[in-house]
Parts: C-alpha cells; sequence; structure tokens
C-alpha cells in the first residue's frame, strides 16, 4: 500500500458502502480494485469477445475450489437462438439472455461422480443426501465467481440469471440433463451497451454482515442508515424510489414473487437430488 | 493478449490440465495468473496480515452479486482460541482451524431480512422454501470466493472448511447465530508456512465440464485421461497413489465419510430454514 493508492481505495470503499459509511481503506491493489468495481449488467453488445474467451474464463472456473476435489458442477455453452429464446421466457423475459454472445448454464452435477462409480461397479451411498447437492450447487458458484472475475478482468460483464429457478424442469430438458445434473443459474457474458454500463451498487454497512466471535443481531441502525441509500440508487438508476427493506419485502412478500420456485425441491427430486 | 505473454498462459494452463491436456492458450492478464494460480493451503504462519485486511477481504465479498440484491449472507469472523479448537475437532481435527491468523465463518443468513420485515409488520411468504436456503447459500459462496481472490491478491493463501456441516447444530451454538442463519462452511486465510504453499492440482479436462448447446454424458475418455494425472499428483504430494475415481468413491462412497451431514437437512430445518 503506498499513499498514491489511497484516494483510488478510498473512493471504491465510498462507491460500495455510500460516502461516509465505508471502511477505513487498508491494503489496496489492481485486483481489489477490480472486484469493488462490480456492477451486473443487463444490455450486451452482440459482438463477441476473442477467440478463447470461453474457454479462459472455464480455466478460471474449474481453478476455484471444489469440495474435496470432487468437482461437482459443469456449464452448460448455449447459442442456438431458438433455446435462448425460451431460456429468457422462463426467466421472466429478460432479453440479455438473447442478446449476450456468451450464455452459460452453471449446473450442480453429480451425475460425472455417478458414472465413474456405476463403472467402477461401486455404490456412492453418500450421495442421496441434500449434503451433495448442497456441495454441488456451491462448488458451482464458487466456479461461476471465477468465471466472472475473469471476465470482468478482461473488460466483460456479466449479469447472473437467478430466475432459471423459475422452471428447472424445462431448463434441464432443453439442455439434455442427465440424471444428478440440474441447473443452478445462468451467467450472461458481454460487452454493456453504451449506457448500460451501471453504478456500482451501495450495499450494507460491513458491520451488519461481518460478526465477531458471535452472531451480533442488532442491526435496525445499520438497516436505517442503508435504507435511504438504496432509495436514492433506485431514483437515480431505476426510475423508482423504493428502500432495501421495501425491496426484500417486495421480493420475499408474495408467493407469486417466488414465480414457480416454491415448487424448486420436488423439481429437483425428479432431476435426480433426492435430497434426504 | 501480446507475443510475450504466451509463455505464462501456456504454463498455467498445463499446471491446472496437465501438460498436453491444456486447452489453447487465449486471453491472458495477470488476474487470469491470479485465478488459475490458485491453491489450498492448510498450514498457515501465525502472523497477522497487515491492518485492515479482514476489512478489505469483506468489501470484496460484499461486492459480489447478490440475488436480488437480497444479501442473505454473514460471516463470522472468529479468534477466540477454545471457539477455533471447537470448530476444529468438529471439521475432523483440521489443526489449521487453530492455526491461521483469519478464520471465517461464511453463513447462509435470512434472519436480516426476517427482522426488517417484523419491524414492518410485513410476513415474507416466500421464505420458508428450499429456494431461500439455495439464495442464501449461493450468495455465501459467491461472496467468500470474492474474498478468496482478494486474499490470494494480497499474497495470502486460503482454505475452504466444508466440514463444519459436520455439526451445523454447535457451530450455531458456538456462533450464537438467530434463527434463520446457518453456517455453510468456514474460511481460512493466512500466509502459508514455507513448504505448504502446495502444487497446482489438476483438473478434469476442459470438455468434461464445459457442455456445448446440450449436455454431453459421453466422458469416459476425459475420467481416463485424468485419472493417472491425478494418481501422480496424489504420489507427488500426499504420498498416497489414488486415481480421481479412487478419490471419489473413498469421498461418497460410504456413509461414515459424510461425518454427520447425513443429518444436516433436518439440523438446517432446526435452525430456521424450513427447506419446503
Amino acid at each position: 500500500m503506498d499513499g498514491t493508492q489511497m484516494p483510488a481505495a478510498a473512493a471504491a470503499l465510498a462507491a460500495r458502502y455510500g460516502a461516509g459509511a465505508e471502511p477505513k481503506a487498508g491494503p489496496w491493489n489492481e485486483t481489489l480494485a477490480l472486484l469493488l468495481s462490480h456492477r451486473s449488467v443487463r444490455g450486451f453488445r452482440p459482438d463477441a469477445p476473442p477467440a478463447g474467451t470461453l474457454e479462459a474464463l472455464i480455466a478460471a472456473a474449474q481453478s476455484a475450489a471444489t469440495s474435496s476435489n470432487l468437482q461437482t458442477w459443469s456449464a452448460v455453452s448455449v447459442n442456438d437462438p431458438a433455446t435462448r429464446r425460451e431460456l429468457a421466457t422462463i426467466a421472466g423475459n429478460q432479453k440479455h439472455i438473447e442478446q449476450c454472445p456468451i450464455f452459460l448454464v452453471f449446473l450442480a452435477d453429480v451425475s460425472r461422480n455417478g458414472r465413474l462409480a456405476a463403472e467402477a461397479g461401486a455404490e456412492l451411498a453418500g450421495m442421496p443426501y441434500l449434503e451433495s447437492f448442497l456441495v454441488a450447487a456451491i462448488d458451482a458458484a464458487l466456479a461461476a465467481q471465477n468465471a466472472v472475475v475473469a471476465a470482468e478482468s478482461l473488460g466483460l460483464s456479466t449479469v447472473y440469471i437467478g430466475a432459471l429457478r423459475n422452471d428447472v424442469t424445462r431448463v434441464a430438458e432443453l439442455l439434455r440433463l442427465p440424471p444428478g445434473a440440474a441447473p443452478v443459474f445462468g451467467l450472461c457474458v458481454g460487452y454493456p451497451l453504451p449506457g448500460r454500463e451501471g453504478e456500482v451498487k451501495p450495499r450494507l454497512p460491513q458491520a451488519a454482515v461481518l460478526h465477531h466471535e458471535a452472531y451480533d443481531a442488532d442491526d435496525a441502525a445499520h438497516r436505517a442508515a442503508y435504507d435511504p441509500r438504496m432509495a436514492e440508487f433506485s431514483r437515480r438508476n431505476e426510475m423508482a424510489d423504493q428502500t432495501w427493506s421495501q425491496r426484500v419485502i417486495a421480493r420475499l412478500g408474495t408467493m407469486k414473487a417466488l414465480s414457480g420456485r416454491d415448487r424448486l425441491k420436488e423439481k429437483l427430486v425428479a432431476l435426480g437430488f433426492p435430497l434426504r
């Protein structure tokens, strides 16, 4: 850390937490600058990144930690326009799924481990548990986040598409997934359309999410400080005027907002995850 | 990408996939080099990183995408030696949990959203589903992976501790978690002990995890190519001689290897995740 870097660190932290709410700047480098500048982008130029980009993103993804080296995830790259269109529809008409030059569906995938056991004539007694699905979903998330960091380091932007979980059954059919593989989320990758790069979104004060020794649930003041900050962000960027609390209640308050994900459990069971 | 960078890219890819099994080098930069060089480390020097490091890691973690900005994760930093000792015991006597200067427990945490709804007198009908737990676990994983990348960019090493899930009930008691918060994994951060930096672990051929348009389950040849590569790695690094297939079967083949995680579901329900 040297003095000339401090203004960049302080500015990045102020953008992420809101001016006055940021932690004191500490160690800093180009990687931290990259990570703190993340914005999800929902409008993409059609032009493809250089040859080899997809493979570089997957190499980064495979370099993430994976529980016991089980490597219980896969990704499907989808380019077919009809498939893209149907995935966009499943995700509540997110047009960027059709626009972006690279679209990946990340899978929780224990089917590969299943195939090797079948080949060896072994049974995997530990497989049918919620634990296996959770390991696979976490593996997929760690891998995907490495792909996101890699993409952003190459000047690309991304957005996760959790709404593929609105109908994992249909996504699995479209991608012809074997039993033991299930979509956990999609990922759009591409260059942002001009004006769609977005603004760094403020997050909760650090004291609300980082606890010391034991959990501190006394966080009303942190939420009260954050609510108007998100309302301002929402006014500037979304022509709305909602606090964080209002958004959370809108997102989780109704069954309708779940868009069918209340049936996720039974659909995962049908896709070969007994979730015992 | 310029010519002088190609040897570094090719060398990093060869280390990650095994010489001859790597994809062709494409775009390359320092961030990709950092990501591809990841190794999990299980022996740490006791010396603390510079002041502000923990806060920088959490700022990176909070900068990761989070589903609908719900921010359904938290982290507990644990320094108390007695708590560290018990966490190490729960995790099957992983001594590095006691050694490392920074130890974080990442939580799937919908309790904060629950508190704001309670304050507003709102009900969160969408909360009691498996979907909410999955969103929270994925949020925690994306955040943690950003913390890992940030740590490695600062010359620190890390290892995830999934084995905290051996007993989430006891971990929750130790950290005094409120209902709606559950440990998903731990993370050790610190400088590696000399000689414990480890070697980049080879992963499955890219063609085994990256599918195009639809899933290709015809992967026996990829596994056959990878098995001896992991056996060699295991000979060099672990004084063992196990193929990947043998390791997967050892890890998932018995109930004993689950170390109690077959009861994860009922324990999560008791911690306030109905998992409907």
